[in-house]
């Protein structure tokens, strides 16, 4: 683009939405031309991510975003929305004519709706606020992404994201009763709060999980809960993975709904819970929450599946102890500094293929050249199947090779993953990381994506280059 | 279309499916050209449904349907999916030019999956049929809509289907882990099962309530569930819709989910339990179900919750009296035999709402001039709503007029549902009866669902004249 062009779109933006509003300074320009996706961290460290957006605009209302959209489709600019930058996948990567749209100056509740138990919140609330406000009032929103005091509301949607406690109160998916949305041609879409959608195709679900592909979420309506009653905390300890697995399974079959259910491998076990773990068996966390009664009956019924298979009681503390440290994770900067890449890769599968699908992804990582370490832990149940969230450490043998090295676990976790007849993806979303295998997933029904694509976005100006794979 | 060009697709259709397969016989014909549709039952016993369809097909395989769907699409006649002729809402009513795809012989059970709970079944597979033989392997499919004995798993897709025990087990979008569907370019996209779809937009709520427009679905895959532990009945009288109303949101929002929840109003509960009605209170009905622990804490929950309303106990009688009786209802020309036309209507609204849409919906149907009685029922529940069940009897004050009172009393119910804020539908989809409010419940998203709908069937061949309203 000319340097001119630039400046024109620059001016003509500010002349339309305020000077308040737009920015073109390096630091903001800087600040949002990435998420959290390690590669674009890892390149940006040594100087290999230097493209920047044309600009930076921070609506504060539906209009503003519906004027950016009919703007950028009539020049054709990109245009990328922005919430907390927390995604991990590479969704955010705007071209030097892109406009990023930083919702969060959009992060009013709208709405406490005590007696139908919803909340209406703008798409640019970060969660840990959200949460603090609706717990003011005695609920909470169910949903504890990790990235909570990292992540925006609309974030949650345009990744379909997971909760900690998802076991019993739900993925976003199931939290979401409404919400607006800008399309591409700058038109709104109203979806009110309905108890059931029932009325032909559920086309809500195309905006859940699109990375900003299709339209820009401005403001959400979400389910809300009473401060539970009670709650109880267990933890228990099994000699390998299969055996915890097992048990999750029992649990959840019998139709338990533990808000927390997470299992850690024994090199997780060891890392995380020290004084819980033996250093070989693997510690599953359980947390009971609801009316009294309720989780009496399910913390002894839980414990009876456990003990049924040989689980051994680990107590209150390592539970206590995830919850203080749960959120606490150390920056990808810190391994860079020390020539590691490491990731997190989360992947999911039904019960007669999870515990082969786990070992086999070990293993491939740990063929890896380099690769250090290789663990997982189950952290979002379902009466059919899991979850395995890997996490993975390689050394580069040279400098030169750091791409490589993490490329090639992605690819080692993905193809094992696939072998396994598992889903590539669980809750991070697609972004650019795993587009590759978009097709593998899909199957004849990316085709169907590509053409709902071009349907609602022909001049396809909504954040190009995530999800959806190149041709 | 010229006899000779309707001979012509008869014999063709012979030569590519073999002739058992494809049927041009009056009584086939007659049998196919619509579902229980009220008006169109009436029209029928009247003489004024006089169209049939060009052939009625029965596809055994998929490779079959996907022959009909390319060859109607070669020849631009429209493709009518058809699987118990259940529905209430004319979705099949079949132009002259169509084929009728009758499902019914793709019923097999592909596979049980004992271990990671979820059946692999044909779409034709009725549902009374597919629930015997889960159980007789130990499971329940959950889902047990009020037509179970006449329906097909692929038309509780078609409709979005509700259950009866919906409450616990959900709908059928939340018993659905994939299925196997046709495009309307013969192309097949097939959905393995997942236990949570993370990647991208979730492609498969487009054929979910699609009432056959966008895709023919040949297979599903669904949960199941070992079968419960424990059933415990109970039964309670409220003195007015309002309270009972209030008993079942606190219930539902104290994290309590009885499988089967139902509360009748003071009609409905004299003719349904006349030995446990005074004559004019509201009966609610709960189901408890699962391990023993549980259905023990959440039985005296909720009898707590409906003492603490002043509700009384009505003991189990009137619970075991509705499992006997649950299924059993008169037939639409028992009632158009006495000169009567009737129907149910289903809508829901959050808890904020619902009990104001109730009275607001009754009365405007008691203002229909010849209306006999109105009266419903709440059947599913949420924690943000539930829905009501209407019925409605009336005597047109002369036969011509019959037509037109029946739609006075849809009009009159569709319209107090939308100004009290509710939504119009709640389980039996759109049709026909229902189109011309879509776009009340839509809004711009309508403009949405015609783009997919343009996308995918740019010919317009699949079930045309169904869910979307004229322009």
């Amino acid at each position: 683009m000319l340097e001119t062009e630039l400046e024109q779109h620059r001016n003509r933006l500010r002349e339309l939405l305020g000077d308040s509003r737009v920015s073109w300074e390096p630091s903001q320009l800087q600040a949002h031309k990435r998420d959290t996706w390690f590669l674009n961290v890892y390149r940006a460290v040594h100087g290999r991510l230097t493209s920047v957006p044309l600009a930076v605009v921070f609506p504060e209302t539906t209009e503003h975003v519906q004027e950016v959209v009919r703007y950028a489709l009539a020049h054709r600019l990109p245009v990328v929305p922005y919430g907390g930058g927390s995604g991990v996948c590479g969704a955010i990567e705007p071209s030097a004519r892109a406009i990023v749209l930083d919702m969060r100056r959009m992060a009013r509740i709208v709405e406490i709706n005590e007696h139908a138990l919803y909340v209406r919140v703008e798409a640019g609330k970060m969660g840990e606020s959200l949460e603090e406000e609706l717990r003011a009032a005695g609920f909470t929103s169910g949903h504890f992404p990790q990235s909570i005091a990292l992540s925006t509301v609309g974030g949650w949607l345009n990744t379909r994201a997971a909760g900690q406690y998802s076991t019993r109160y739900g993925n976003i998916e199931d939290l979401v009763l409404g919400f607006n949305v800008v399309l591409p041609d700058g038109r709104l879409l109203c979806f009110p709060p309905r108890v059931r959608w029932a009325s032909g195709p559920d086309v809500r679900q195309l905006f859940l999980g699109a990375e900003g592909t299709l339209g820009i979420v401005t403001e959400a309506t979400l389910k809300i809960f009473p401060l539970p009653e009670s709650a109880l905390f267990q933890s228990f300890s099994f000699p390998n993975m299969a055996t915890g697995l097992e048990a999750i399974r029992q649990i959840v079959r019998n139709g338990w709904r533990p808000a927390v259910v997470r299992l850690y491998d024994a090199v997780e076990s060891a890392r995380h819970f020290p004084q819980a773990s033996s250093g070989s068996d693997c510690l599953l966390l359980l947390i009971s929450e609801g009316p009294g009664a309720l989780t009496a009956a399910e913390a002894a019924a839980t414990a009876g599946v456990c003990a049924g298979l040989g689980g051994e009681s680990r107590g209150i503390e390592p539970v206590q102890r995830w919850l203080e440290e749960r959120n606490r994770v150390p920056t990808f900067e810190s391994f860079i500094d020390k020539g590691v890449v490491v990731d997190t890769i989360e992947v999911s599968a039904t019960w007669d293929r999870v515990a082969r699908l786990y070992d086999q992804v070990v293993a491939a990582l740990q063929r890896v050249p380099g690769v250090l370490v290789a663990s997982g832990h189950s952290s979002h149940s379902y009466p059919q199947g899991t979850n395995i969230y890997f996490t993975f450490a390689a050394r580069p043998f040279s400098p030169e090779l750091g791409e490589q090295t993490y490329l090639d676990c992605w690819r080692a976790a993905m193809e094992a993953t696939l072998q396994a007849g598992g889903s590539v993806v669980h809750h991070h979303g697609i972004g650019r990381v795993r587009k590759a295998w978009l097709g593998h997933e899909l199957g004849e029904a990316l085709e169907l994506l590509r053409a709902l694509k071009q349907a609602l976005d022909p001049a396809e100006i909504l954040n190009p280059g995530t999800l959806l794979p190149e041709r």
